[in-house]
């Protein structure tokens, strides 16, 4: 073997390599791709559903945050992306008086582009399920549902999470 | 008025400022310094404590979050920090079935350091309350009641926060 064909396998061995690690989770039916690092955006709030007994982290980009933080969520701007991680609620291990999230049940996402996601309310929407993060929806015509559920907050720019008021503080 | 002097009401003026944008929050009586930063830290779970009504998202600095995403949390490594963010909670604007921050309480901290705070556990404890961040306890000796009330869960390394399981995803 020469040293081309080394070069060769090496190539395909690379480039399968790659694809297989960007590729892991399959991008929703609309298009949306998984923003793999989600896990490391900040908090903009939580909340407890009463109704299906799960806890809520909702957390922001980059753009996001800034517009919680400077209180420009009305429209919010271009760019921005919103993750809700939902965890199907349990009792605290050490604390009895403590709802806390016990096994993951999805994650979701809004993606603000005015242009873009237009025909969906400006928002593009996209939800992966449980640990294998399955994307939701057989098709593209998934998304109707999600407009259809946001559109009695319309005039909240079809957003239901209040931002929490943890950034109410001295500010540097 | 020379360049000279014109330098040092520049010089004044400017350290003065620095002084009061860095010190805006007084320390705990314990000497810890507040987490500027901490809002900008990652989540590691949340909570909701029927008890007296609050919702809570506990954040951790990076050390803290590379221990909770492998699992190395008992015993926390030396240098995590971990955040409480504690909120009063409501029914949310939007849905009636969700329970959402509605004011900020407290942030509270633990750093785990085992030898700077081999007196209370390994770890040092701080609060800064209210839109003010008025530190908590008269003196240091305010840890004490911090140390009783974590010692039901000292064989958890003295942490009631199990992370969420947000992290069991594939990994990059």
């Amino acid at each position: 073997m020469n040293k081309l064909n080394y070069l060769s396998i090496f190539i395909v061995f690379f480039t399968g390599f790659t694809t297989v690690m960007a590729g892991e989770v399959e991008p929703a039916p609309n298009g949306i791709e998984f923003p793999a690092d989600y896990r490391d955006w900040r908090v903009i709030s939580t909340s407890n559903r009463i109704d299906n007994k799960t806890l809520r982290v909702i957390l922001g980009n980059d753009v996001a945050i800034k517009a919680a933080r400077n209180g420009k969520t009305n429209p919010w701007p271009n760019g921005a992306i919103l993750a809700k991680v939902v965890f199907k609620q349990g009792i605290a291990e050490h604390w009895s008086q403590a709802i806390v999230p016990k096994k993951f049940v999805h994650v979701e996402f809004m993606v603000k582009d005015t242009k873009k996601y237009a025909s969906t309310g400006n928002w593009g929407y996209a939800r992966w399920l449980g640990n294998k993060l399955k994307p939701h929806g057989e098709n593209s015509n998934f998304a109707k549902t999600c407009v259809a559920c946001h559109t009695p907050v319309k005039s909240n720019d079809y957003v239901f999470t209040e931002p929490a008021p943890m950034y109410n503080l001295p500010q540097k």
